[in-house]
């Protein structure tokens, strides 16, 4: 627990707050999990690249699942091993293949033949051979949110058993591929074993297809993590996770390669906000604050319910009543949380939304001109800057520089 | 019609391009329709704040609705007259009131009783007359999006009409307070004329009201001006609506004020990008291309669908088939539109995106580290950069500052 008193004095408000104990802890456990066995824990970018979080995770031998030639750089500035990153994603560029391919990472996650002959295509060029690995789309049900589940055949990632088995022909064939993992990735938020387990088993028996066709694969690459437990939800045992993969690849010599974001970093996050004005109009009461929808829009745009947590009020005690908690910007679709039980509340009050480590900063925007927020790390009770608050001027500097163009 | 050949050889995909003879001729339109009657277009910033595109409308002497501090200086940086710049929004705060005041803007549209004491206390400190207009919600049902509705009383957005005359009162009796204006906006994307004219008709019985109470009005201020026709759907014409307000408003000498933002710019501008990659998955067939629900989040957030337009193609001819076009970031919902109609395409091939002027760049993330993209103007004939394209570097500047802190 941060001293809040003494954070507020010198900060204001909205600011994103991590415990960056926690963030290590999360990883570590993920480290622990699958020890028994050759693993590679590569950290998911895309839930949170704050350099700070990446340098943290980069002195623990962290690894990067990386989705752009931004997200490698970064896990590179933040100094992780070209050689623990790999690169995934249905749209790379050609450009975007290129630099990954002169930075020598670890492998690129394939996930179209398209995308593969444009691989081999670049390496020629380079006179290199590219490390890749198929990902395969196992057609199974994540029970995820459908805007994060991917493992379907309706979903725009992987390709079918049968199209994997000739792409990895075709690698294995060419003098610029070097087949070396196969991968799946059934959906993020996961909270159920058996889809993971179902989908693990359908990939190993390729796998092992793969092994008798004489590729030499030496990676399997389990995609994300598990799920948090936004709402008391049950979620999956990380142990019976990785036990369930450790047991389903039993027989083959494969380093696990696991890509967790969401599961380091969301429970470490907090967004601290500011009661700007309490209004009740026909009954209705309205908590309106100064943290908007720009700032974390996951409740926006996934319907997601994060819980909020008063942290400090003038009002001692009072009775709750209903309310909705709201943001500044100007779209009914910028609330927090509706129908929740508040204390009354006064200007300047403090509340924090939990749980928002992941898919909070990565996913905020300038929409209504709004700079971005500042970052904070707290690390055994010491807090410190991570990300500087934006400066109006940052909004338009690209834009200004043009004005009289 | 840009020169698409010649403009693909000189920038990188994917962009936004904006017409800005339509821009202009959209915005005069609006003048036109109000013009036998004293009035004030004040063009909505939330929309599209392109300091190019804001300084077109200056030369037009449009005036601004503002929602952010950060629109504010915009709109001054582009040359709009502080006279003529509206500040609203539900949650302003402290320094945002402060600021606002200082700048002589024309008047605060307030939303609150609590905000409209916030700013007499402010104004008193400055010492000075602070001009104010409430924000009345009709409660009236506007038939668009829920996200976007704004006029209902379980929306966040004014105060019912008991509280407004309260408000009122208290205003005139505040030696800091100037009240000038009523003000009622019942959302965007209005396809529907019947509800804007109950709602101006119910506000313009409580303007009269507030006269024979005394307080000096001299705007009155409508909101944000009619829908964009993105599919086909009939909208409202611009006469009927403007004609429909200046007859509820018979008798009463007040100046209009309209504050339209999405029919200003969304017809105008296009997202051009490339196919990256095509890809059959159990006979489903996705086109991937180079932008992202980062760079053009409706679609995603609110289901909303914009026309795909080949621009250039490899293949003359060729029979169309169903397909999907998505963009390369991880997540399902990075989709723009499904099951359309599309010939076979191959990389390289460019297509538009269409209408996507209002809420497009306005609202673009880095999500998954990809950076903000180029903005370019077509003005006669001639194209130019209105907002470069922002540097993987710029993405962890305020980051990096940090790193070894």
């Amino acid at each position: 627990m941060p001293n809040y008193e003494k954070l507020l004095k010198t900060y204001e408000t909205p600011f994103y707050l991590y415990d960056f104990n926690q963030i290590k802890q999360a990883f570590l456990n993920y480290k622990e999990a699958f020890r028994g066995r050759k693993s590679l824990i590569c950290y998911a970018l895309k839930a949170n690249s704050n350099l700070s979080i990446l340098s943290l995770l980069a002195s623990l031998e962290s690894g990067a699942d990386c989705v752009s030639i931004g997200e490698i750089k970064r896990a590179l500035e933040a100094g992780i091993k070209p050689y623990r990153i790999v690169f995934s994603g249905v749209g790379k560029s050609e450009f975007e293949i290129e630099q990954a391919l002169k930075l020598n990472i670890l492998f690129l996650n394939v996930e179209s033949f398209m995308e593969l002959k444009t691989i081999e295509k670049i390496a020629q060029t380079l006179g290199i051979k590219a490390r890749i690995s198929i990902r395969i789309n196992p057609n199974i049900d994540a029970k995820t949110h459908p805007y994060i589940s991917t493992g379907l055949k309706e979903n725009k990632f992987g390709v079918e058993e049968k199209e994997a088995l000739e792409m990895f022909v075709f690698a294995k064939k060419s003098a610029f591929l070097e087949p070396i993992s196969v991968h799946f990735h059934i959906g993020s938020q996961l909270l159920d074993l058996e889809p993971i387990l179902e989908a693990s088993a359908k990939v190993v028996k390729i796998a092992k297809s793969l092994i008798a066709l004489g590729i030499d694969l030496r990676f399997f690459d389990v995609g994300g993590g598990i799920g948090v437990s936004y709402e008391n939800e049950e979620t999956i045992k990380l142990y019976d996770y990785a036990q369930g993969i450790l047991d389903s690849l039993k027989g083959l010599d494969l380093t696990i390669i696991c890509e967790p974001g969401r599961s380091i970093v969301a429970e470490s996050g907090e967004l601290v906000t500011q009661v700007l004005y309490e209004k009740v109009a026909q009954n209705k009461r309205f908590v309106v604050v100064d943290a908007g929808m720009n700032d974390f829009l996951r409740p926006s745009l996934y319907g997601a319910k994060h819980e909020i947590e008063v942290i400090s009020s003038a009002n001692k005690g009072g009775e709750t009543s209903l309310c909705d908690v709201v943001g500044p910007v100007c779209e009914s679709s910028d609330t927090f949380l509706k129908n929740i039980h508040l204390p009354p509340l006064e200007q300047g009050d403090i509340l924090a939304l939990k749980k928002v480590g992941a898919y909070g900063s990565s996913m905020a925007s300038n929409y209504n001109s709004r700079p971005k927020l500042l970052e904070l790390a707290l690390e055994n009770e010491n807090v410190r800057v991570i990300r500087k608050k934006e400066s109006l001027e940052d909004l338009w500097r690209l834009e200004k520089e043009c004005l009289n163009g």
